[in-house]
């Protein structure tokens, strides 16, 4: 386990941004975070459209997704992150000064986003490409496709926020709401 | 240091919820929440007003105060809290759902005040009563009163949240906001 | 006709609320509420989707739909209700505190919307299932196609709301909203 | 006991908009609501401000106060009126549109509000004065005072109202609010 | 060039209104502007959704369409003419309010939106149409479409607005945005 | 007069940015914009609070201020100008995104207010000082004061403005607003 505080020597703090919905967390997620969290001292984590919840496609609160992540991330003595909620502001162009006001200072965004790569650049943020992981299976919508099915999500996601999912429901509310668009 | 996952054995993990403004953090704050953070397994600390900042009751951005947070708790190696800016919604009947949206379920609040405590009770959340600091010295309005007329203000603010404060020229932020109001 | 007052000899009164979008109030409505109306000593209506009109899935003012309901209701002898019409806030999480805060203290919601029900369940409101009318007639999407289209429509609807909707030209609006659409 | 269909004969169905507060409300508003209510056909009682409650200038819930006067009206045997809570939209421009999208149509205004008038006028509204009650006593400012200091409020307080503020423990809230504000 | 204070002698001064998106602003735009405009002593030209951006459907910044237009009208000596961006209200009742609190009173709305005009007229606006360009060439979205596949977009944008979009790499950005939708 | 294409010979053009809430536009506002208007080819006029009007602050909507304004400066011969209004979004560490995203590109801001010159100045902005007035004669304040006491203001307002005031009422709708406030 690498603490922040000792990795960067003599230096400035380097911080790093990450931008999901997170609906839910999976080891793709995971496997990413892993990653960026060795590149900076510190690696924010940004909870997208944290006002939705109830949906098929964004099923779970801003709370209960943070809970998934930071329970996972403890679980794999990831420590050097900040998890931070956003709600969506719906206008493009001011959407960069609306995340810089809610999280501390950053240096970088990782993004694989091409809409997301622009507008930080225009704001004069350096942006990296995080390593891509396979999103034909670790993607939100695969996991809560199979969950509305019955079938195994279980490998797809850390066993912490499984159990997360577990304790609050969430395969019922899936199922409640997926009205046969799984 | 607590480990959080050491500290409750056999049982269900508690968690506790704290709200203030943090404008800006000061050693009042340090005191309370180490007292809170030994009585939960994991303390929420909510940054309210986190659509706030460069005005002089409210100075610094929702990113700003977590810095400060999250410095001063680790270098006095807390470290079993979320910090988590929530924005205003001015309208007290459905602050309660709005909190609860975006933070991990929680057990408790820590509050004294008589509003709050009425809300979270209403809607079925058990309340303690932290300990009280001495506000006459610290308090935001203390510290920024004392900023802006160039009086002692380390004193009462934890050192790493002091340099967090200098590194974004925050002395100089709330003298131009002051304008006679200190 | 039933005086709400008179109907709970000694007890509490029970309160129960019903929300729907009314584009337009239709017979399937009547009959539901003449029966859920009976049930309870007041039956609170929400217009919900309150702040939209002028489309064509949604082409009556809240106003108007109030209108069509409580002159359809008088004529029925159901005076037992209250119409509250009730802005989206698209925040599912925070809806059931959006309403509550709107209509006056209730015991039941009656719905056969499942999400509907989980919201309020999760909240601690008791459900019950109105019971089902024929929705492949009565439904505002079938009332709306046959305005658009010319076709009988009138035995859709109450006489009284009928009359609104001649009174306001909502007729010739749905031809101009329908573009095609019908 | 009027029924509103029996009164105007042979002709136009007159309605009119009044809007208060209601917090909370009280003999004053019980009687110019009686004038107004035997001069139109039905009368339309807009609670203001409804998105606001547990201040102590405005303490009550929009639902708590609809109860407050609907149970107020009934045992006085008006039943002729609609009552519809409105949020603010803090731009007076918009605000009749605003208004006039969410209630039935409406023929006059009683207002003696100057701001009120003036917008309406403008939009071609008819206005008209209702009687003038006695301010000193009969305001919601005086009531919640007496409440915060334990003087008699009953006898400015319609009894039904009364019930109703204390069914939900109306005084104690005003209590917890008022902060020396009384 | 016609100054528009010489235009109208001895009598009221007659005001124009004209609502678009222009993502981006075309020739179709300028012919009928330029018919408009000489109708009328001065035209107010709408930036309609002028909250949105960097999307395919609206890539431009309302401050982008802005300069887009003026520098067009000013090349063809069109002078007599407002350029006022409105963000959108989603509230159809309320939006006439909305525009006219924003713009300078006016007298026609020029449209030949089945809903703009509705709406318009409701609120008594006179409603004239404009001629109708040939809308299979002259449309944002032709224009759209042929940047994103690199085909001819310069013949159907006036020169000066096509030199605001270079300036601005608004067809790299297009690109960006357009992910198959083209 | 000056025609703003003329002015920069070879270079590029410059665009400067005013901010006011112009209540109402008066001569010390002309006198400022004069000088500005001769310094960059393009003066970006920004209506601020452009969501208020009718009340004794602000009475007038921001196209009633638009009118005054472009008629001014219309007769006073200065062309090189676009009045664009925007609404608060009262967060202001996003207020200059929302700003950049409404009116066209510029490159220097004129402003003497601290707040909004640091804002501008953290947004990689040029700040210029404009020239200062009297204060104690041109401001808005001081005319709303006349106007509701029956003072002469007229000597505080360009002539066409004035004239714009009369046209719609301005002294009476202050008269009704002041409330004793002048």
């Amino acid at each position: 386990m690498v603490h922040p505080l000792e990795k960067t020597s003599g230096g400035q703090i380097v911080r790093g941004l990450f931008i999901g919905r997170f609906q839910p967390f999976h080891n793709g997620h995971l496997e990413v975070i892993k990653e960026m969290a060795s590149e900076v001292d510190k690696l924010i984590l940004v909870v997208g459209s944290a006002q939705e919840s109830h949906t098929f496609e964004d099923p779970f609160t801003a709370g209960e997704r943070h809970l998934m992540m930071s329970e996972s991330l403890e679980a794999n003595e990831i420590l050097n992150y900040y998890i931070i909620p956003i709600m969506d502001i719906n206008r493009y162009k001011v959407w960069v000064a609306h995340v810089r006001s809610l999280v501390p200072p950053f240096d970088v965004i990782f993004t694989n986003n091409e809409l997301t790569s622009t507008l930080f650049a225009e704001a004069g943020v350096e942006v990296r490409r995080p390593k891509l992981y396979d999103r034909s299976k670790y993607s939100g919508k695969e996991v809560r496709r199979r969950m509305a099915l019955d079938e195994d999500w279980h490998s797809l996601v850390p066993a912490p926020a499984a159990k997360v999912i577990e304790d609050i429901g969430g395969v019922r509310r899936i199922k409640t709401l997926s009205g046969g668009k799984a």
